[in-house]
């Protein structure tokens, strides 16, 4: 019998992709039966730009499977799993979105997407949305899965902009409290250490941004060994930072003698040319925010272009007169999604069910809701931490008739 | 020479105390510092019920010196430091309370300082502002320091029995965020090794409430090298403590096999005749929370009238047929204030520039404030927290001009 | 311009990872450098059998650049670097390893390792000493890599079976207390996540056994969230995993209730037929020790002939009537190695100075030496420690005079 | 009734002490019983230098019902427990040591145990072995309890000074693997709490020397929030600080920013004149050593004559121009014991029996034993370790028959 095992064709393990990533989303796959079973998306257009993982191809076969016509771009066009693509597709997903796209058909994608006059718009990061916007035409409502996704829609709103409601999905704590801390703060460090091979113990680390993804980064590197310093802009949550247990400085003070930098900022060029001229040699920059813009990249790309790529997702660049070799994973893009496979299954569940109900949601009450950013509705984040906890076999206590009594005493 | 030292008179080690506590206490100094020189509190009364520790004492010292009349009473009758009683008194701050006082004493004192008629009123529990309500007088205003008191004048406020306004200063995250997370957490711990002078590694400690308090607790055990359980009632609280690595089950599953229990819910019987019942022979039960009623100690005085005192703050019960032994901490008192001098200057530093300043913010615009329930002032909190930076000797980053205008795009 | 890298040929990218590698082992090119100069090993075969990684290939390239003849077989069938091997056999590496190998083949690559007569004969496991002690032919000496073939090794020459003076490489301090602890315990945790892509945070895993990658597993493992196990045989190691605040648990009693199974014991059918038939469904099993003995897979294999593989390295075992399944990873082999890329340079960097610097030593000092088991020497261990430490730039203290005479009085 | 307990006698806190630790001390408890049945230390003197602690007083409770006669002087003048002292005399044991002794009586209390010529003397710091050393007089043999101790009787026995054989309880596994790690770690950060009630989230702590107590002190201050740096001489264990994730500097690059110093070596003067020049203002200094020569204690004495006690066991001492404050706790003496109640029973319960089961093999067998230093026997280690699992409820598995046979294939 030979050691290795047998390839299998991209669409079967597209498959067992979907179904290896599906046994472990049981607060999803609960959460999304009932609503399954009655179709009850039936005649809905989903225009929807999400990472193409596993985790969301679960999410995608649920709507399907509930009666939407779904639509997809994807969010980041280094972050496909060519394999799900093949199994979307096989199953009767439209994705807009071919080999060897470049940026600009990056963009189109997601006109494409929009041409099809999607009832619900389900984006992460806001460039959809964006489009539609500029678009003006009716939309029942919308979703935004993340933190950077969510500051731009609140400044749209604010400046008037919005044409239909949106359900921030990022601000249900059910989203921002597991998927961002838990499940960012694991994908992240496993990004880094696939695609580098380093190792963390004893390694100086700078985490740019102390909210939820730095947090999460911060508590998995601290685990893994290496020594943390933060960096923020925020007053109160420097001062979190400093009583966790983390050094907190600003960036300038430790650009210089750090290993590693990983942004979670949600921030253009936090790592921009003055930062990267005191950079040490040998420093390994990466981003565990939304876009590709906490890096400055075009400055980088500006200063050597020969840069090489000695490993998968690294590229060296030379930098200064003595050459200083800086290492930047995965084109400054979302590391723990072009370097790993994204968050785990089991906090994507969670924040999938957000999106399902939340959709499910806007398709029902729609007509009720003004241009303006929503949360979950509290039902909606009461079910699904109920569904999470029975899933996880948790069982907890509950307030006694005397202590329901207690606080007005 | 003596190896030993002298000792001193009572008022001069409250003095001594006083001193060291100020010198940790930056952030409180520094915000006085300008009331004080103006002396912007003359001509009111203060009725204050707070824990007699050397904290306390900067922040009494401060409303004084900014010209307020202080009457004060405990708010714990077995956390009263007595050389800082002492230096009080000498320093002209009325303070009702006599030593042996028993239970009734200790509720009657509250009634003396609201017999001075104080203007405004700031309390630990919630009990001196439940005494005021129902003599309905005249008063601008109120502060409240700790969640319990703040659970309970919500309630009241929905029952519409509010008669002036409140500062929950316990709701202002630069209160909550450090002096419960932070300072209790480590006194806690800090009382539990002084009174029973135990090893916490390889120990297994259920800590009930995963609020702020609960978690401070939990990081602080976990350092030393405990096993923690989380017990809680609700959903999301019990599922961020799973996340966090903590085990999480209903109290009832680990009640017969933990060495320490620890309350943290503001909850009344939480450990109760049935839990006692469970518990093993030589557990150790403990209270972090602000009243003595997480414990049933009713039930425990009922069972065994002859418990006795092995060592100080301890007593010891003996339960059921084979006579097992629990100990009980501090009374079920609050720990870290009975068996430990309560939390850390650097902490209370930051709750009692919240307390001082809400005070100050009372006396001057109670007439705009409704009988409400109200978080501390953003302004407050901001100068706060920018003064904490500072003090710490904390520099961050701001925003380039770029950074401001991106979400935008 | 396209968003994708181009691919490189194999060897191109054999050679980019033997540069990447070689970058962050400063340790062993440092230490090499003075014998490579002087071609010190000129003359000399040497039969080598190591896993087959980019770190690997630094070694072998430093003692092929000191003149020495090397000939290499894999010491895992399934952490075969493929790039790396083409890169080393385009550099003159003689490597006896087929694609496709069976595991007959396997075997007799390591015979035909031992036909070349090595004069030097360098293992990781034991196997090749074991069939070089059975063919008895004139060897100066050899190094062990692993605790799993010192302890073969041990009880061979307890029996009288040692034909050659062995150098225990993994009894130096500098291999163990780095090598395996933050080595394996990071690379362990990184096969895992690669292989299963599953959230840590909240998930119970039992290691089995507390030597030295036992702890660093268990470290890893606590520090990305989760609940930690530990089961062992030695009382000793048991109180200090107990002191170290870990469940201490027999196997038996945990068997059925946790996510993950991590074997670090070096020993045969820890998790048998017994253990497998209580297991619980969906459970994950995986090896981190030397050899795919640990798990027994020839019951797995023979309960469940159509396992089949849902993911790259992970087989899916159907068990007993209720058909549940468990997933084994990497087929029992050892996770950190065929699920990842082995432990970082930064340690091999350590582990094969000692490997290097005793292969020279045994090259010279051979005849001095009996037929036993050894210690790298003294010298060689402290000349590694002061390169290590001057390599990652650490200065330290040292003892003024009145210091060193101060034991004295 | 009062809410305050009543005051006992100091004989009866002492017995209630006694009785405390006892319940904590199951592993002395069981493994003293057979030999006290016997009375099989009847007729033997016993000089002892201990700690007065209520552990001791367990200890020597025991030896006393074993029939030794005990003739006890404290091992440090600030740590005897004086209610211990008047149960452990109202029991029959000799105590060299009145209240008020200075220096020159705290060494004569030496000389007045030696002068009752014990047949075993067991030490702590090996000060009474000096002393007995210089007198020459026959002994069977000794213990010693601590790594200085063991340090100087090294050089002695070097020097060829040693008259009997010693039994070095220090180094057996089950004394500095519990007692040092976790004991001495919990106590130093309780020592420090206790005396300073600091907060030590965000603080920089410096901690020199990473033997077992500086790691354990280590993992403590981490534990609870703080930011730590090992300073060491010895380049090994430099290294492995700074693998666990540590920050690893010399002594003077960090003596001008850090918060609190805790010295670990075992050495003279290791934070002398130079350092004390560039401590920052405010720093606290202490010492978890067993004498108190780690702070250069003349020297601050020499400096400031009139330095003050702000607070028990504190000393403030103001240096240079600037005046700035140095805060010394517990005159440099060791903090645990003095600024807490010393090493938890847990611990002292393994410690104590590695310290009875040596003095009754040395009555045994001093006659087959040179004088040399011995480890404590590999017997009697067996017998804590196997009483301490079972003392904690600790089950474990053992080999199965494979297994055993499993190396030698």
């Amino acid at each position: 019998m030979a050691i290795r095992s047998e390839v299998k064709e991209k669409y079967e393990v597209g498959r067992s992709e979907y179904m290896w990533a599906k046994k472990s989303m049981p607060v999803l796959n609960r959460l999304t039966h009932r609503f399954v079973s009655k179709r009850c998306l039936e005649n809905f257009n989903l225009g929807i730009c999400l990472h193409i993982t596993k985790e969301t191809s679960v999410l995608l076969m649920a709507l399907k499977d509930a009666g939407a016509e779904v639509n997809l771009c994807p969010a980041n066009p280094l972050s496909i799993q060519e394999p799900i693509k093949s199994f979307l597709i096989k199953n009767g997903i439209k994705i807009f979105s071919k080999k060897d796209d470049n940026l600009l058909d990056f963009y189109s994608n997601m006109e494409g997407v929009l041409d099809t006059r999607p009832h619900i718009i389900t984006d992460d990061g806001g460039e959809l949305h964006k489009r539609a916007l500029y678009r003006k035409y009716n939309t029942m409502g919308g979703t935004e899965e993340t933190t950077s996704g969510v500051n731009r829609l609140k400044a749209w709103c604010k400046e008037g902009l919005l044409m239909y409601p949106i359900i921030a999905v990022n601000r249900s704590r059910t989203k921002y409290l597991f998927d961002n801390k838990y499940g960012t703060g694991q994908s992240t460090i496993e990004g880094i250490l696939k695609t580098t091979g380093i190792l963390l113990s004893s390694k100086r680390i700078v985490v740019c941004g102390y909210g939820w993804v730095g947090r999460g980064v911060a508590r998995c590197a601290i685990g893994m060994g290496a020594k943390v310093t933060i960096t923020e802009v925020s007053p109160l949550r420097a001062l979190e930072a400093f009583f966790d247990g983390f050094e907190v400085k600003p960036l300038d003070e430790v650009i210089s003698n750090a290993d590693i930098f990983i942004t979670c900022t949600g921030q253009v060029n936090v790592i921009g040319q003055d930062q990267i001229e005191k950079i040490k040699d040998g420093a390994i920059l990466c981003n565990a925010g939304h876009f590709d813009v906490e890096i400055d990249i075009n400055y980088l790309n500006s200063i050597d272009q020969n840069h090489f790529s000695p490993r998968m997702n690294v590229e060296c660049y030379r930098v200064g007169e003595n050459k200083k070799k800086i290492y930047l994973l995965a084109k400054g893009r979302v590391i723990n999604l072009v370097g790993a496979e994204g968050n785990s299954p089991e906090v994507m569940s969670i924040s999938f069910a957000n999106q399902f109900l939340s959709i499910v949601y806007l398709s029902q009450f729609h007509e009720k809701l003004n241009n303006k950013i929503y949360k979950t509705p509290k039902k909606i984040e009461r079910k699904i931490i109920l569904t999470a906890l029975d899933s996880f076999g948790l069982k907890i206590d509950s307030l006694t008739p005397q202590q329901n009594h207690y606080f007005k005493t």
